[in-house]
């Protein structure tokens, strides 16, 4: 699915988000339902399981869910975050006590499923733009607090990252443009601030636009809301003096015609905040 | 679209989110872009503004977000969570320094936009059954550390809440039965184990199942992957001496068929971990 | 002492109680005494050893509580919670660094001592009404920060546990009556509002009152204080109806008399607010 | 009750407490009582009414609860920390929105209600030994994560405190004595080690090491477990050189007694770790 | 001393480094001078005065530890981060609470001083090197936990940010070099791997290896413990296709050499962990 | 360097800051560069070596900044703290996977070399005193968060500790004399408000106050800002009645001769608040 590193997140970064979440479902008196219907040594051996077809990601995280929940539990990772399943894939082997197991699973499988069904819908329109050279990026429009977990599904699924706050990379949108006056000096107020290790995107709306960006120079320039006629001229003016990265409404349908203009990115919000999940069990065999 | 009360979460549970979150998107250095861009003088008024037709959820959220950046905005809430948005519908108006509401911009819809999502989804669904007397509920298959607002989001769009975590109700599924050995004796452990504030749902696939679980007696009966003519049986079995809840696969298209066997509640994990959010925007108009 | 599950809490639950206890004991330089006399190379074996009769409880605390002070200290348990404690009983024993031991010392004991003598309080008087089929439950009055733990004393010493918070149950109270004007109009209110799996609970004080209840119908009826008299009457009026629970000033002496009278549960909340500690040392021997 | 100042402890540091316990008993969903049968308009006026005699402590706590549930809630203090009670005492007026002040009112209650029996209970002590000049003081014997507020309370009932933890004193008890060899040993390494701003306190068993502990020099001696016979002696030797305190079962009956041979201190486990709690109720008159 | 913005870090991420440090001054029973000596009611006005010339920075975090303290306090600035500071320059006025004043005191000025140091180190060798355009920055060796409070006292003297931490920039450096096998391979590999919003840093100690990383295109070139003749070459060598940065031993005495062969950044470490605080009290006056 | 114990700190200590450290550096997506070059099966041993003299201090605290990051690596400690260093003095050996060990670098040597430039620091100093039998002491002037462990590295350096935080002793200043009206008053509220484990030490300017210090009776006093021929006359007044301290403006190289006038302490502020890091790197030798 993708060849280039994904940069997986390290344990102390992951950790606290499972510990949160287990602790949000144990609630103040753990799984009622296992602890008074199961023995403490019972036993059991249980696969992750895909239920349709997509792309694995999270497998840390679900490890980490059965791992903190008991640390006797054994979780053989069968697959790799990246993996293609297919409906009936075996994506781990859990063996251990049962009760831990299914106390864990829901937790395990919230954060695995959610960020498969990422990586999945990400994988999906990379495919279809990777013949144009074009990548397909994410956005700032993640769920609270899982934002750096779901950037990472999206290089998973083969999605290049957009910058990941506030603080990282500079985007000058519409409502900087207008306080400031103009494109212009909103660039020179950003570059003069700004430290050298920093890139500076602008937003532009029209070919108009795209020219003064242009003269003043970005790295890197979001047309936004284009047609493709317009993407096509756009491309051509920039003409690999900047970064090119197209915007506004683009889906899975449309995205291959919208690589097709030669644009670099193709930015879909759509990837972090409106995707199904991908259906994973935890099944006996 | 909820003539009963909602339970809005106090703002002591939803602060340590909304800081959270702020602080994901803020990291290490705030919004460059705003801060050079935009003078700390700079007033602005803005408004959120609904994009699509929906359900309003998380007014709070948005409003902490613009609070906790900075104390001195005025937020006035327009609208009231369970709103029925329409295109252009104006939700709240925010006044203040530019700066900070452009940096609480994106952590406020992120919220707002997820919940609202959920609680659409929800309303749609819950007008098609609500004819038949029926609710839907959600599941605890929510968003990793989202669960009390998504919670709330479903109440707010007319949904019934399911358990909140592992430990305030027992729902005994078929792992818990297989180890058990029997439906009745995984019931009878339950019983035995729990305190009197304690509901007990069991889930059973079949109507031999079922016949068990009404010999033995429980609150709640889930009813699982069962067609609409076994359901109708079920529930005239049941005859009012549990609660029926029928579950998988149900979609919104499925929806009015199963409630129309009189099942009390149907189970919809989609409302939470699938919707897609409801566009909202903030606007200088 | 309790044949049923007690459900033990899982670590994840319990690892941040006992590092916040042993953050706040060894405080910013730790335990001066200990490294000043002690060399890092001294080993121990001390053993929790009790020092009178009870119930015991916490045990899962108390290696925690050693652990986390020093990985390398090795915990045996000798007994498990809910054992029956003489004096003399030796509990666990613990092998390692003699500083870290002492170092830990009293936050293994804090918490065990607090946690057996509630366990204790609970089990003498669970003894007292068990030949009349009956069970005494906890209530919200716990310490704070410490109630998942108080209320596993609870089971543990035979007891069951009343709601965990304000949002698993509803107990519907005089206040609440007052306010909506009527007990059958606070039911009513109540059960419009809540979810499926919810119980509801409502205390009355007068035989007219649990009329009123048993006509709306609920699943729990609390009877405050009640003369035994009364108690006798009210069970008789709800028949099987609800559980019925009794609660007002009893106190162990007076728990068999309000126990015969064929109450459900006795409602006590001195058995974790005013419960003395169970004497627990850590000796050589 | 206590001339001196006794050290309220500042918003700083009740805060993360009270929000912690506010937390643990809203839980995930909030006071679903109050929320479904109040109405958000409603506004009610309530008293904090002590039920029994004794002292007040913790007073700041019951606020936060308070706000922190409401930031409108209005909490006026009729009465201060150290205030004595009698049944029916008026101890604060709080007026706001009902569901706020019935959704706060347990955890407002369990911190007023411990603390307050824990200045209770040793201002009773406190009095009974005042004629002798002699000051009742804590122990780190303590209920988790409350100790700093558990010390306050003790300060407000005329009690002095003993060490807040492992670090901010020396102890040394017999099993440093046994490990180092000797008390003398024990106490050179103690003060070769420490800084110039901690005190050090050696416990003897016996009149003997009473003396080698007194030909070595210390600041403070634990006299632990002697009779008043022994316990007369010992201060006759000690003669000014240190501070005594006397510990070892020492009870409220025997307090007096014990005070009477002439000790600078008795220190007490029981005021802290098992007293009972001060009864005090919010009422509408 | 800074025309630019140099983007005040919001309350949000502030407020926690306060309360963090407010906590370790005040321990578990806070400021036991204070609250003996001085009346509850004691009001004073102070001020915080300059001991020596230099550049404010951190007036926030001061202004939080007061406010934190006690929300009465009044904190009038009388000067911004930025100013220009002699010996006796008022830079505040507290007024309120002598307590309150006196327990925040110390973390105030802990946090003022030491970022006053920063920045006024920074200015000084900002203002060495201005006439040449170049600018000095800071690097990854900061202070455990205070990383974003000290690049931001860097911005406030006149120097610029290097990247704030592993994530948000690439910077390849000899370690990387040698187990990629080459520069080229290196750099490579991190192009195909990062998003668009990142820049590519490549550290070179020969001119050899710029040439090498020339041809294969970095954004900057960290041109490493060069002496000044290798310098003007390489920035010869490079003619603005990359940022030129200098680090290795870099003083204020060396800077202005450094910055005259044409670099446009200067790295120095050293003024984020080794400069001395600015001395800054608390007066009467 | 320092025969007595210096109270090393427990991991539960210490383990939050280095969790918080390495949070700090991570970020959001980790370390990109060494992710994107190195593959997950590359292995490397690194050496942490000194490059400069001077004396060891934090090395658990780079301990685990390797195993957070990865439990994996080795680390092989090659010295322990209070160690000598020279230039090229090998501390410990680390062995694992090579990204794992460059992404946790710098978090362990920002806390190894800013420990060791304390301990070195304060070394320096105790060393040209020692021979007055005097001790050099810390203050609360410490960086934020960072108090305990850079009173550790006090400790480590040969130092003393002076009081941890507001807490744990009685420090009375100019402020407080002159609210209280005096010396004497001030002295007799805070003894009349402490416990009999905390010391008190008041600050004095003349003789006469230290007259006034004596005449009362306190612990320590704290001679501030006097020549050393005032110092020697105020040693002979106190006459081994209190610990003296001098502070005020003392530099390594007046240190010897206020030592000599025959003060006990000599409190200095600089080492811990604006000393250089002792340079320590992480080489493949």
């Amino acid at each position: 699915m993708n060849a280039a590193p994904v940069f997986a997140l390290p344990t102390v970064l992951l950790e606290p988000l499972v510990r949160a979440t287990l602790t949000e479902d144990l609630g103040r008196a753990g799984d009622i339902t296992s602890d008074a219907i199961i023995g403490a040594e019972v036993q059991s051996e249980l696969f992750l399981v895909a239920r349709e077809t997509g792309v694995l990601a999270g497998i840390d995280l679900a490890r980490l869910a059965f791992e903190l929940m008991d640390a006797k539990v054994e979780f053989e990772p069968l697959m790799a975050d990246g993996a293609a399943l297919q409906k009936g894939s075996r994506i781990a082997r859990i063996k251990g006590s049962a009760r831990a197991i299914l106390s864990a699973e829901r937790t395990a499988l919230n954060f695995l499923c959610h960020l498969s069904g990422i990586a999945s819908a990400t994988a999906d329109i990379a495919q279809r733009i990777a013949p144009y050279g074009c990548k397909v990026t994410c956005t700032r429009k993640t769920t609270p607090m899982l934002r750096s977990v779901e950037k990472y599904a999206v290089r998973v699924g083969g999605g290049s990252n957009h910058r990941f706050g506030l603080d990282d990379a500079v985007l000058i949108k519409d409502n900087h443009i207008a306080i400031a006056g103009s494109l212009t000096v909103a660039v020179e107020r950003a570059r003069a601030a700004i430290g050298h290790m920093v890139k500076i995107e602008v937003e532009v709306d029209t070919l108009t636009q795209l020219d003064e960006a242009l003269a003043i120079g970005v790295d890197v320039i979001l047309l936004d809301n284009m047609d493709t006629d317009t993407l096509v001229e756009a491309v051509k003016r920039i003409d690999g003096r900047a970064v090119s990265e197209a915007s506004g409404g683009i889906t899975p349908d449309t995205a291959a015609a919208v690589a097709a203009t030669g644009v670099d990115r193709i930015a879909i919000g759509w990837i972090t905040h409106s995707t199904k999940i991908l259906d994973i069990g935890l099944d006996a065999i």
